[in-house]
């Protein structure tokens, strides 16, 4: 009988073992993709892309038991060679080439030409040819600091006795009405796709005290703008048992803090090809919406328009305002209009026309919208009905209240925005592997 | 100016810091949900449900600084008192209260007996009041089980070189095709709900050469069994560089020992609570689809009626089979007949009427599909020709072989399956927090 008892060690190499180990000299064994072939003559260097980096392999006519021209750009290969040092290649070594085994063949040319180092293309091109562009070495690397932002999201939460939970995207009704849901029909009834996974969450929080989920959530709103998506990753969490709403503000610069500390550890390389200064999280400022807004008309010399809402110039002044005021990268605005906010935000018990609720902004853009959310199911009954809301559809999410829920709250980050942010990108676009919006569905 | 500096030690203990420390003797906070009160008359014992499990606190008239009878089950408190060593209560300790603080009340009865060992009570009650239901220990236990499944499954990735992706759920087309896809008018344009990331995994691996997900998928399937959900949570991989489709499964196994030791490591807990052996994942055995059928055909003097096919008893069958002949939990089923597989699926060059393929059984029941995948573009137009089936739609997945991918497959596993038949469980609806199935829309 056969079984199969694990992963084996493989007779070629990664870039990190052939740097970790004692090469030098011998003959190795190494696969990739062909990402560019320059031909000197009686010489050629290959470029082999890998996942870990760029490998330069040495062809010479006469030592490697291979015709070049045979040898395509965008082939997949593996090769065999001599690990030599070379402190003008990359990673400071190259392999002097033996053979050469072609595992698979390119039949068209490249629409783009993604061994630059910058594509310099339109955003239009990259995203249409996008599993083409992504093979540029900087493109991709932008989806690897995205990885380190959700994995430092998921291990910072489990850390904190946080549990993960999965919740359905199909529903019945949504948490925050009906304008912007995408309506299908499911089995002959009429359903809805999870604008944010808020209901679960907080039903959850009874559960589990704390919880997390890092899952898509689907808005059908009709804005066309560089931050809106109408697919995107949330990454959101919802605790009990706090003490304000303090406390979630805190739990997120946590977050933040572990998370730059496991970039600059674990994605360094990553950093570097990207040119990426992490910001300082090590105390983020905190202030009210409505000082905020006096603050950037005062020093912006701007009239204040609607005291209960903040444009998107206005966000960004204050981003301004505190990067000048304090060099700060981050700022918490805090305590939003309650009529900005949904029927479950806890309203300021000194001024219910204020939320206990805040943004995160990060350079001038909201990254995070959260705050405490109302726990007394009573409470939670009258701001219902103050709204003309009824209970239909809601039914399990209220029974959760009326058996008892501790004070809580929570916040949801969106994913894209705040890898575009860390990377300094103008638009969402730039760091979502597959872009929804409304002229984009495909691929 | 204000800032919020990161997470700050909070007063109250949770209750592995309260047995990690040398508290016995002390005064010390707790918060909690009540679980149950025992009035004894002079003296109650109320036990605390916490996210890390029950703690035994007692009343003594005279002594607590509280009229017990105001004290209802399921409000949620913090309390204060002394902590003592008793054999008898969980953990083999107790708090001796000195005063209680309510933070919430509930407004109802409970509706299930949810401080009761087991919940005696159908699935569709338990299902019914899903944000009750959970709070029952041994509930929860479940999804802290399938928390740790998920983590072993990033986190062994993670080692492995693989990069995490998040893909579109909503699409043009789907990868396999019409019949089971929910459909949805996305700004006037008819779009779908992908049943599977398997294009955006298979164009991720010419960027990354390994990627996985976790993530969300839909199926519109007419099924109603204790085995189908129309949406559950699929754990997708897909790997470049492959020697054959053996390497699928050796990743798949390594996922396996991973995640087996984790649990083991870090949710002994919840283990002990649902009272779960682990399956022994050292090695699992793998035979031919066509091997199997006459195994179970001989042994169980069962008629095979469709050589192409196997029945859901038949699966069981060789579950059984090879539980009883090398005592093994699971078993891969290999070269599955390619009529039914999907057009990338690569065909054994031995014999076209197969693919090399597998499915992976545990305890009989079908937990993941994977293979490896046509690489070479010529020979997957031609596949698709043969099935009738046009480019339309397809154009970017197809541009990612014109443009050279390496020999590759991958994986999807069914995270609720997964759970349910660790934790011994006879319907999916077990395992999966809120199930969605023909007719379940809600909580």
């Amino acid at each position: 009988m056969e079984f199969i008892t694990g992963v084996a060690k493989k007779d070629t190499l990664e870039i990190s073992e052939i740097l970790a180990g004692d090469y030098e000299g011998k003959t190795i064994k190494v696969n990739g993709a062909v990402h560019t072939i320059r031909d000197m003559g009686d010489v050629a260097f290959v470029v082999l892309r890998k996942r870990e980096g760029l490998l330069q392999c040495v062809y010479e006519e006469g030592v490697t038991k291979f015709d070049l021209k045979t040898l395509k750009e965008a082939a997949t290969v593996e090769v065999e060679g001599v690990l030599a040092k070379e402190d003008r290649a990359p990673n400071g070594v190259e392999l002097r080439l033996n053979t050469i085994r072609i595992l698979s063949e390119p039949t068209e040319q490249m629409p783009l030409q993604i061994s630059k180092w910058k594509l310099k293309t339109s955003l239009e091109a990259k995203l249409n040819y996008r599993p083409v562009s992504l093979r540029n070495v900087r493109e991709r690397a932008k989806f690897r600091i995205q990885e380190g932002i959700v994995r430092g999201f998921r291990d910072f939460l489990y850390e904190q006795g946080f549990t993960e939970i999965h919740t359905p995207k199909l529903g019945a009704k949504s948490a925050e009405g009906g304008a912007n849901l995408f309506k299908l029909e499911y089995f002959h009834r009429p359903a809805i796709l999870q604008q944010s996974p808020q209901f679960y969450k907080q039903m959850m929080v009874g559960v589990f005290d704390r919880v997390f989920e890092t899952a898509p959530v689907f808005r059908a709103e009709k804005h066309n703008t560089k931050r809106h998506l109408n697919e995107y990753t949330s990454l959101d969490f919802e605790m009990g048992y706090i003490d304000g709403f303090e406390d979630i503000m805190a739990m997120e610069t946590g977050f933040l803090q572990y998370t730059m500390a496991l970039l600059q550890k674990e994605y360094s390389r990553e950093l570097k090809i990207l040119g990426v200064t992490l910001p300082n999280t090590d105390k983020i400022p905190c202030v009210r919406f409505d000082v905020a807004k006096k603050q950037v008309a005062e020093k912006y010399n701007r009239e204040i328009r609607n005291p209960y809402d903040l444009e998107p110039e206005e966000e960004a002044l204050i981003g301004q305002y505190y990067k000048e005021e304090c060099d700060a990268d981050f700022v918490f605005v805090t305590h939003y209009p309650s009529k900005k906010r949904p029927f479950y935000a806890m309203d300021d018990p000194e001024d219910k026309t204020y939320t206990l609720s805040f943004d995160l902004l990060y350079h001038g853009l909201e990254i995070t919208t959260g705050g405490q959310r109302i726990h007394s199911y009573p409470e939670l009954l009258t701001k219902m009905e103050e709204r003309g809301m009824t209970e239909e559809g809601m039914e399990q999410y209220l029974s959760a209240f009326k058996h008892g829920m501790p004070p809580h709250g929570g916040l949801g980050i969106g994913m894209e925005r705040l890898t575009m942010q860390l990377l300094g990108e103008e638009n969402v676009r730039e760091t979502t592997l597959f872009p929804r919006d409304m002229s984009r569905l495909e691929p």
